[in-house]
């Protein structure tokens, strides 16, 4: 499934500016009493929660909020495809890793792909991916903005 | 999809056809696996988004939809307050039976009272309150249709 | 409370009275507020949610309830993948058919298929699967029972 | 993830260092997407979770975590009774500071009260409380474990 690529925390290279690899983030969310179910274990659904979790949070750390490109840039990314699985399960209370990685599928469709980990034993939890397309507010398919192509090639 | 039927709490006047008491009504949700938790038992929370179908259907059943109220009168409902009472605990799978009451405060407040019972046994699960503030599309507190105030008083 | 009819994918066979196709069943669930996102459409992740429900219900029109098959026989059937195709957005108050065809991969995994269609007018929302492993009550790969396996051969 | 810092309600009592007011403790939340609803504002029910988080970190930062009173003392704590006041609407990213103050009402019976701020704007949001009860493995009233009474009082 999906490679785990280390973070890229600051330090830029500074020379030659070349094909980097893409971008991986890493975001932590906890399991919440709401969150379990009968099993005493994570509702699967949750997991696309916590993508999204990810995801806003891989753009925040790019200088770039989702709310502002919606707001701003009226720009929306819509999920059009998903996709989970489970390895192991994680419980109340445990604390999960998500690690982000975003990839230009075209000049309007995004992916992200996530890895959530139980941050105590590294235990790989959940892999998955979203796809996602650009609309504009009239809700017809627009390009993504350059700063962000820039930023994810 | 939903059955319900129409039931009020004080005896039907015979004569003259006026005040009648506040009207109840029922509707059926089934708790699903996402909403139990780890005591295997309906997560606390669930029964606001419960009372939320209880209302809806309260409203539908009268003729008047709260999409529609929204869409066409550009009137909001938001809560304004809420409040639960868990009595016994509703169980995976179980089908339960909201009752919804509703009843108006003043021209721009609604309140709603529920009773959650599991249907099989008759249980008592839950009881509560909503009270709702009418609001037009800028935010600000707005008169209740007059058509609304008829069927509530 | 969800009406459903039983459909099947496959024409009936006249005779012999073998090997018919995987059984189609469907159910129905409405868009609630607390579904819907700031785009005014049901949030992705509902969807697995909804097909838990569809899942849940083709059981119990098989005579079979998901709810007996833990507590009496010790099988649970956890999600172990996940897929998702979002087509076309549902919006509040959408009553949503979930229709589910059950599908066994091996003596010890299942898999269901959805199509989630906007029922006022047919259109095709969204269309996924879930493949499930059985586990005993240990937490390791147990066969499914023979009546189940037959239900679904 | 989530910061936290102990904030106590009431002065600080040089001497003696006896009775204490109840204590205060905060934690933080972001609104995700999946919260928030058509009026883009964060949906009522969501508080009672974040007011979950709220006395799970109170919990955790008195060195006491819910899921070891689960797990070790067979003690759970159902909510009995919840409350909630809308003041000012929560949007999609805000940061959400919830302040949680704990209070013994018998030796069965814990309150947590809470106040939900906007934190870039210190606006209130929601202010609220829960009610618990103790119960033992077997569902029956336990008394409160006396680190815990200690701790409250």
């Amino acid at each position: 499934m999906q490679k785990a690529r280390p973070v890229r925390s600051a330090p830029q290279p500074t020379r030659p500016p070349v094909p980097e690899g893409p971008i991986t983030r890493c975001t932590r969310v906890r399991v919440r009493y709401a969150d379990i179910d009968r099993m005493g274990i994570a509702y699967h659904s949750n997991y696309l929660v916590w993508f999204e979790v990810g995801r806003t949070e891989w753009l925040r750390e790019s200088g770039w909020t989702y709310r502002e490109m919606e707001e701003h840039d009226g720009i929306s990314l819509p999920v059009i495809e998903a996709h989970c699985e489970y390895r192991q399960p994680a419980r109340y209370d445990d604390e999960i890793e998500i690690r982000t990685t975003a990839m230009v599928l075209s000049p309007v469709r995004i992916r992200f792909d996530y890895e959530a980990r139980i941050t105590a034993t590294s235990t790989l939890a959940v892999t998955g991916y979203t796809v996602h397309a650009a609309l504009g507010a009239d809700g017809r398919p627009r390009r993504l903005p350059p700063r962000v192509l820039e930023l994810l090639q």
